[in-house]
């Protein structure tokens, strides 16, 4: 089966794993919401975090970044930092030596005119993901947050060095307008069997994917089932700080307001069995929700969560 | 004083820590040609030997790079260049971790808008030179290297790479006829009371600062007496491949030659004991000419070399 999946970052990656156990073709279109140019090179943590995860070259103390990492580049540029009397030098993000290699090479090839997309498959074919990883856009896009002062920030800023601690009032993909789908993302719809929404932050993971022109269309329009998996779980995010980017485009942080925030996308859902309320309601509302464990917290309790939503999707289709 | 340097690499950096001994006003004018953009990033390899040696920073027992250095981010862009399949990213430059601090900083402030000048003098508050080190020029430029096939290739991958085994037909500053010298170069040289040329490689290092415009005529035009320190030593570079240079641009490997090819420049020019008959020679052309020990073996010796050009300054001053 042509399994499509738009992907955030460690909470999508770690779906994929147990996804990839049930044998299918999988895509992978990946949000660039978050990349960022830094110290002169693109980062596009997405990305990295899927391909590690899937690659198994990721940290599993920390979920992104590198497995025996360590930090002695960014630490040297702590004491530029110090010594330049400037703050100008971004020491808030967390510069893995191993995870630099990536941004290095990336930056190689960014820099030979080589597109994302195909700079993307090329780090891939160190990784074998046994997915096909894509980027949603060539184009550079960036989420920017406006926060209550009206300052506008990086979403990086906001929420690895601010923590998402100050409310934000306004979440948007800045390039949005003049980005279009990188080659194959809109085909990868279309053609899917399946289209799957993992449990990544509906705002800045999967919204800015869908924020792409031509990819919400393209997954409304697909004859494919839609299926998501509830990010939300008893009222608060799996993990991260979704319920934040919630807040900041008046959606409630539960299962239910995110399906509705999904509305008309959406040919099924599935939340956790705590939320069986939501899913009632929901089914109530006329979507296919159901209610089984979502906790990922291993590759088999994962696996079955994949496939309890390829489930829904051979029903809803029906 | 006012002591202004030609200053390469290595050798020029050796020679300054003797210089700085002295207790002088020294401005360094250093060398880009070496400069080389790779993997995105800006590299000046000989600024950062003479901030780094300055700085107390540099490999000892290299001679270039950082102490303490390692090399893990280079390593694991070799698990890329493996994987790739392409031939096109250049594992054979020695990118410590360390190091790429200083690159990806410079990278962040000249993404910046800032002048490679202002970066450098910013680099450098953090090492405490105890020197005023500015580049040649803001522009960039590069050495090329013309091999006998015709290929062209960057300076670096002839000396790094092809470790200079391959004979160069002509070496020249690309970029050179649209550069133009960094701020303060040309006073720093009008203003000196001493203008010295360390004992670095005459084509690669020195040639290339006096081939951005206005540079080599600043030097011919100051009141200052300009008094070189010869880099061949009994027929041979004192280090590096400085005769494979000479060769490609149809000069001798000698003390006496090099004078020669920088002829009137020259005010003065140290030899080494060794080649006396070379001293003689030259000042039978008329150049004030003095053979001393040259061998930079600690800094008490190089002190005594820097002292020596000083005093025969001072002699061809009168």
């Amino acid at each position: 089966m042509r399994i499509t999946v738009l992907a955030g970052g460690i909470g999508a990656a770690r779906f994929l794993t147990g996804l990839r156990t049930l044998g299918h073709n999988i895509t992978v279109i990946g949000n660039n919401g978050d990349d960022v140019t830094m110290y002169g090179l693109r980062i596009c943590p997405d990305l990295d975090t899927v391909m590690y995860t899937l690659g198994g070259g990721i940290s599993a103390e920390r979920g992104w970044g590198r497995e025996d990492e360590t930090f002695r580049v960014r630490d040297d540029i702590g004491a530029y930092v110090a010594a330049s009397g400037t703050d100008d030098l971004p020491s808030w993000f967390g510069l893995g030596d191993l995870d630099l290699a990536t941004h290095l090479v990336r930056a190689h090839w960014l820099a030979e005119g080589l597109p994302l997309s195909t700079v993307t498959a090329r780090l891939c074919a160190r990784w074998e993901t046994g997915v096909r990883l894509m980027p949603s856009t060539d184009d550079p896009v960036e989420t920017h947050v406006t926060l209550a002062d009206g300052e506008r920030v990086h979403f990086q800023e906001w929420w690895v060095r601010l923590h998402a601690s100050v409310p934000a009032n306004a979440i948007e993909l800045f390039g949005a307008a003049d980005a279009q789908p990188a080659p194959g993302v809109v085909d990868a719809i279309a053609d899917a069997d399946v289209v799957l929404l993992p449990p990544s932050n509906p705002v800045v993971s999967v919204g800015t994917i869908l924020a792409i022109k031509g990819i919400r269309e393209a997954v409304v329009a697909t004859a494919a089932p839609v299926v998501g998996v509830s990010p939300i779980i008893g009222g608060a995010p799996v993990r991260g700080m979704a319920d934040a980017c919630l807040a900041a485009i008046g959606v409630e942080t539960s299962a239910y307001a995110v399906a509705r925030h999904y509305g008309d996308l959406l040919d099924g859902w599935l939340v956790d069995e705590s939320d069986k309320a939501d899913a009632d309601r929901l089914a109530g509302d006329g979507l296919a929700a159901r209610a089984v464990p979502l906790w990922m917290s291993d590759i088999d309790a994962t696996a079955r969560i994949a496939d309890a939503a390829l489930t829904l999707a051979a029903d809803v289709r029906k």
